[in-house]
């Protein structure tokens, strides 16, 4: 069993607002993150598969192959978007960097090639904060 | 003559979007960044300032002072903001960086002490462009 | 279960010198870290937390929180300081990057908010050496 | 238990083909990794050991010790080597970084002292892609 | 006047021979860098170009437009390439890091576009070592 | 004429503290950084070179030679130190980062082989604080 990681970047406007509570609440539980006129990242990927390392290629995964998934059913929707606005997949959600590895997770899992199983999201919001998500 | 830099960071939203140009010339000139929802960046910012060593404390500044020039200067005006909307002093230019870069050097020139000048403000938008500014 | 990760930096003192040893036994083990008049490092500290996401923030824990905790528990007690002469908490103990992990986790777990567990402490002494400690 | 990583790091020429393979289904299988006359890489290598810290030292191993056996056993035998020609223990393999850690792994496994377990070799190809081995 | 650096990456192979030397004379002054099947780097490029800021678009140049002109006038001739080999503008030259920088600025001089300036090519070999060429 | 630099590292142990101040002056100019017990740091070293390119090997500067003479000349001398108290050409000096470039600078100079000049000491105290000394 071999664990592979590619990393990809993608830069996005959000704030942190939940609807149910008062502006005050808000900037209260949120701080500068509630600023309602948006802020935003440069948000660092890292996508972990892992499975068995193939005799005639030496590969787990083609890498080229895992950047063109996370390129088409990721950075596609989320690279230059606001993710309040512009994400189907995280409408009604807090858009929190822990809900975008979760939702990342979701839109991957699908349509990694037989016998590659993913492994981990890992997600930084800035280069001193991270989160990972294993799937459950 | 010693050279400086203190490296600080600021999360913020911005597009690029001229207003007198239709949505579609911003489209084509502009590609995603004129997504008018906005996206956004962690900016890396460096300010390089240049002075004689004084013997008593072996310092050109103290760079707890330069810290705290940059934060009350410009930190406190772009970080969590939109920068199109938000911030007085970017009001009427485009948002770029080489503009924000620009217009940083101004806001922190008249604060430096006596005996120290500026030297360059760089700025990375991405891990991969930054622009430097080293005032004119 | 989210896995969130705080980095933060301490700078200190520190020696390789077990008193129970002859010089020259600290010498032959410890080579240049045992120099009697001290060496020291920038110190990386990544603190992992883990929990459920919280629906109403999306949060396992607010990051502010978790650098307050460990800028009161940690930070105040190691940064800037000698590690032999200075820290409580590491008296007759070997100021190892190993033991200094442990002791960190120590300093920490008490303080954690409900839900949230500690997962890692991860400390790099240089870039290009660091420990983990998972809890036992 | 505790983990402590080194980082190291070395330079080798590769290419990306199967001799059992056609000239055109390498290309398309490998792209531009499968030019005959090879590109290379700045590997960089991280290794995990485990085990128990000692009361007398503090150290799980002394990193001085670990890094003279990655030395001796790993970077002699690949730096500044090309990895189909020059490297006995990659003979009639394909030279994948997935393969390469895992060789390293081996390599290294008979020398770690007693009460010193190998945890991972951990081998980035490029800035933006790495694998990671646990020993099955 | 403002600068603009574009980061990017290729991959190659390389040796550092004199073929007017003999091997040994060539192994005494390149060391293992003269291992005649080859080694190789992942080359770390920044192009900085300088110009005035334009008020209609706040840029110097596209970012987008510098990315695409490096690629196609360098790295489509350099990436997974061997350099003594594969790349006809380093024929009868050393293939040292220094050399390929300054072969690196010839082919992009003549197609930047008007009103932007070559400032430097700064080329890292490794993370450790790197050098800069200003064209002259 | 191209400009090389060689990217060393060392570890150190140091205070600022002016002995003709008082106590209560050492620390509110120098804070923290004024602890008797001293602190240290993992220093990044930055060595700039320039010349012209000789036309047998494509070097400046052989490498390894610059990185011998740093290791002699400075490394040797500053390494797993106390600044204030350790080293020699530090005697009499405040301990800054800004001194420290300057007095690496007189230790290199002397050192250079002929055809070579010195052009920049970057020191990093810090990841987020550096200095530059270009010789006058």
């Amino acid at each position: 069993m071999l664990f592979l990681t590619r990393i990809e970047h993608f830069n996005a406007a959000h704030k942190l607002y939940n609807p149910e509570w008062s502006k005050e609440k808000n900037e209260l539980v949120f701080g500068k993150c509630a600023n309602e006129n948006w802020h935003g990242h440069n948000y660092e990927l890292h996508v972990t598969i892992k499975g068995e390392v193939a005799a005639d290629t030496g590969f787990v995964i083609n890498a080229k192959i895992l950047s063109s998934l996370i390129n088409d059913f990721v950075l596609e929707k989320l690279d230059h978007k606001n993710l309040n606005m512009d994400v189907p997949f995280l409408k009604g959600k807090m858009c929190s960097t822990e809900n975008l590895a979760i939702e990342i997770w979701k839109q991957l899992l699908p349509h990694l090639p037989e016998g590659v199983q993913m492994h981990c999201i890992k997600l930084y919001e800035t280069p001193r904060i991270f989160v990972e998500y294993f799937g459950n």
